[in-house]
């Protein structure tokens, strides 16, 4: 059955209208009509399901049939990531990310930046679409562009991925979050992932002395697209064995 | 310093001539000039450095001045995967496990199959361009199309990942190569990735028969290509850590 987004927020509301885009979706694209059942999602763990009672191409209306509520995740996986030059790349970042389960994401600004504007509707839109195809029921929250110096103050602990052979990062993201779960909580633990140019020393110093650890991402070289979505793989992975 | 790729086999040779798309890179696209200086991969580990001699836009010509040979991997990824029906999509999955360290891979045709064609030529230039900018020296190999049920005669034994909830599927990649190790070698464990509307159940049953193990890649489910670069991850944080 299709799904669709809506920001419900009461759960016992008896019809829903679509917005604009979703109904012009299902009802031009998908050509659906009265009496069609579908799907809706609200992004904050409700799955709905309803059936279509005014087919009207821009305003659609679903009565509801049903509705089952998901707990959230006991952990959080968040990766702060810079902008890429090639917005695609991120995109694709967003929407990976998004289908192994990220709960939060936060484009960061460093020195190095390739890219210093971002685009954040666009980018909702595709976290949308990703928890649509990905049958998910939370959107990951997306936050607006942050100084990396900022959100080192505003998140102290986590964990910093760089490329520096010199510096010490003999750490997987596994171990490392193994190592210290007192102070790395399943709840607690950003891990930031550098522009292409890499975080200055500058960055990579402030971070270790707001108890973030240096981690290596294995033996390859990634893109930062790449080494986001490892990281989100790694973090995954390793809360889900616990 | 850039590199380019050329398919040298005599380590000795004294000069190196670009092949036509390489010489236009460097000469025209790059302004590369006698005297500057390069690095030259054959993907087969071997990391050439030569200066320009000769800068004719269609016959750049290099004179060797040193070079180094690396060992291969003593693990072999090696993933078949279906082509999904947004080349793109395939592409992006060349392209990040090329960046991970894959080292085979065999797009198979199921009974699902999204897409019936493929363009090896288009997806070997992806792998080349992978290797250049993930500094890798090895060039993973690309198989031709092949039917799943022939791939898994000529492979006995490997891993197959599906999303049917009925079957048994409890395990992990991780945990399937480390309870079978005697099986499961470095060598010889390839991982099948079905198409977005799975393998059937005729195809996962040919696979089990031979010896395949069923896996699971987690609790959420994943595009196809997702699944792949998944694959690929799970294989090299396995093999890295023995």
């Amino acid at each position: 059955m299709r799904r669709f987004f809506v920001d419900i927020t009461d759960l016992n509301q008896d019809k829903v209208t679509l917005p604009p885009d979703e109904s012009k979706h299902a009802a031009k694209v998908l050509r659906m009509k009265c009496g069609d059942q579908m799907e809706i999602v609200n992004g904050k763990g409700v799955l709905f399901t309803g059936e279509i009672i005014d087919d009207a191409p821009k305003s659609v209306i679903v009565q509801k049939l049903d509705y089952i509520q998901e707990s959230p995740d006991e952990h959080h996986i968040h990766i702060a990531i810079a902008p890429t030059k090639n917005n695609d790349r991120y995109e694709w970042f967003l929407e990976k990310a998004t289908e192994l389960g990220i709960h939060e994401i936060t484009p960061i600004l460093c020195k190095n930046a390739e890219r210093k504007r971002i685009k954040p509707e666009r980018f909702q839109k595709i976290l949308v679409s990703a928890i649509k195809q990905s049958k998910r029921l939370f959107l990951p929250k997306l936050n607006a562009l942050t100084k990396v110096e900022d959100f080192i103050s505003q998140h102290p602990s986590g964990l910093i991925a760089h490329c520096y052979e010199e510096e010490d990062r003999n750490t997987t993201i596994a171990k490392s979050l193994s190592t210290n779960s007192s102070q790395f909580t399943k709840a607690n633990t950003p891990i930031l992932i550098g522009p292409e140019g890499d975080f200055t020393l500058n960055e990579i110093e402030k971070a270790l002395k707001n108890q973030y650890q240096a981690v290596t991402l294995g033996k390859t070289r990634l893109r930062t697209e790449t080494a986001g979505v490892y990281a989100c793989m790694a973090v995954k992975q390793y809360f889900e064995e616990q």
